[in-house]
């Protein structure tokens, strides 16, 4: 096997960044308050709407995809306030450790990793709480690739107090999800997963019930401050100097978004999804990730006891230029992740499969090269044209 | 005149980005947690913290100025703590206010618009303060033009228990900032001023005393939090996703600013303020920024009574393509502010001069052609031979 120069990323995010969208990067940048800017801020800022399925204002921050999760907590909470955080793997207990750090009364709702958590738990300790503030949940643990039936628990817990936050930074654009039809509070995201963009942009969609809450809510903040953006967005500016060309990107990947339309993307999502799932099945191994066509967003294969994965992994690197995602917390060393949406498209998955393939081989796994391959494609296809 | 299709910057911040800084932009992204990236990270971070003069460590943000800057508060202070805040413009009045958010007890010390601060006037009230947690400085007031002496400040109130911030958010890399030199406790920069890139990366030096009281304060914060960033970057890593391809400019922008040497770009700073001091003269005009050498990095000029002088600024743009900032606050529509840093070179401030004159004569100003960029050439090049 020859090395690859190439560098294809097929991780849960950062993705891949489209030719088109990389070179909107390099163009001269205009000033943030010309009119030029102005107009393509206005384009974003209405495009992001659309793509989050909502009429309510979607904050823009230049920061990573947790500080615009941080700004539910700043915008929502008083010291003592209870949060209920439902989690099933490492991003949910990121949430759990920001919360204690935002000195509230928070409780957990632990869900097995690699498991999909279920909707009717999540809703029975929301419904009927006057004591609860806030109750997060994850819609894409891209830790273990579980998807979370995000309308039920909205669905379920429909008649609640606390507000609802999702944190959807892998989600959103990739899988179904309908921040006004399923009267979701505040829905977050960010640029470098479905959305095509190099990270440093990250969304939170406000309801008018948030908002409200957030006046009253006593968390000092001023950059992550909600009702300051919105003023500064409904006129067309940003409340600070906005990163101009991570704009400019992502007025370009958008609109290929939504060229595209998003249920086509996400029934690509879900064939490539099932096209893993079949590879991981012929070539012998185990899925981490849920078996189930809604958790296509990111998959996770198990790795045998008798070989070593994470050297596995470094090879795919080195060998062939694929970066993968491994494990974290207690997945760490035991798991290979891929992504399959943003700009990660059929074609890519089967140079990883193939590159993947030829590894175990290498290592000693007895498998037919060809055989995770040709079970990934028999299956997208199959899922594709249905 | 025929309209020009050109979009020259000469704002002070965001500042035009060099075509090779720009292309870096459109490169492939490499995972994060790849070695490749790594070396960039650390190579950006070593180079960062040269161009600061400080061995302290300088966090790195995906996030504008003022976030950066929100770090200090959120990281210094507890609900109740006073703040010093020593302000001569549109932006110490924006750290006056977030402190207030931040629920401090805050102490304004003011200075006129367009005069700079007395060192003497801020030390007397930080020094022997035992009751102060936190004084703020701005070292450059882009606002006005108005460079504080940072050294002197320094130097008078070395005997203080209070945590020294310096906003040098338009200043560093463009004028002598000593970090370590100096005692300064936290300096905050950005990525679209002296340093040549697009919004969207921001700094903050953090010294051993600021660390050391960090960890007593009680404003809750996550991503702002120093010591998990410090934990994470000196293992080479970021605490979350960066801002990936931001940073692969960042590292070919301090490249070039490294191998000019920021003495040189310190004396091409104040040779380019000299010419256009002595262009507002020429022209028969008045300045607003301070008529000194220490203040070059800004340029404001005052517009005639007789003049519309926002028209005049509109067609700079919409005929000559060029971008000059006006005035903010209350010199709102009164001045025209000319950047002189990062990658603005005495070539673009004589397009912008000649515009001016052109605009000028245009709206009833007399003076012959040529009076101002004559003059802006001989002060430039009489500074640039000393």
């Amino acid at each position: 096997v020859t090395t690859s120069s190439r560098n294809l990323l097929l991780t849960p995010g950062p993705t891949p960044v489209p030719p088109a969208v990389a070179a909107a990067a390099a163009a001269p940048i205009p000033h943030h308050r010309s009119a030029e800017f102005r107009e393509t801020f206005e384009r974003v800022l209405a495009s992001l709407r659309r793509v989050y399925r909502t009429d309510n204002d979607v904050v823009l921050y230049a920061a990573s995809g947790t500080a615009a999760f941080e700004s539910a907590y700043a915008n929502l909470l008083s010291p003592g306030d209870r949060v209920l955080v439902a989690t099933a793997g490492n991003f949910g207990d990121r949430w759990v450790k920001m919360a204690e750090a935002f000195g509230a009364e928070v409780e957990v709702l632990r869900f097995g990793w690699g498991t999909r958590p279920d909707p009717a738990a999540i809703a029975e300790r929301v419904v009927g709480r006057a004591d609860l503030a806030v109750a997060v949940v994850v819609h894409s643990e891209t830790s273990t690739g579980s998807l979370l039936d995000l309308e039920s628990v909205a669905r379920l817990s429909s008649d609640r107090s606390a507000v609802l936050v999702v944190d959807a930074i892998s989600s959103l654009g990739a899988a179904p999800l309908e921040t006004d039809a399923w009267g979701l509070d505040v829905v977050v995201t960010g640029s470098q997963k479905a959305l095509m963009c190099p990270p440093g942009l990250a969304f939170a969609s406000v309801s008018a019930r948030a908002l409200e809450r957030s006046r009253s809510a006593r968390t000092p903040r001023f950059s992550l401050d909600w009702a300051r953006a919105i003023d500064a967005q409904r006129k067309g500016q940003s409340p600070f100097t906005p990163p101009i060309s991570l704009i400019a990107q992502l007025d370009v990947a958008l609109a290929m978004i939504e060229a595209d339309g998003l249920q086509a993307r996400f029934a690509r999502t879900r064939a490539m999804g099932a096209g893993l799932r079949a590879a991981t099945r012929a070539l012998g191994l185990e899925l981490y990730s849920p078996d189930d066509p809604a958790c296509s967003l990111v998959t996770a294969i198990a790795w045998p006891a008798a070989i070593d994965g994470e050297a596995i992994r470094r090879r795919l690197r080195s060998e062939h230029g694929i970066t993968a995602a491994g494990g974290q917390g207690e997945a760490k060393g035991r798991i290979i992740r891929f992504g399959a949406f943003g700009a990660i498209e059929a074609q890519d998955l089967v140079a990883g499969i193939a590159a993947l393939e030829i590894e175990l081989v290498q290592a000693g796994h007895v498998v037919e090269l060809g055989t995770g391959v040709g079970a990934f494609l028999r299956a997208y296809v199959e899922a594709e044209s249905r």
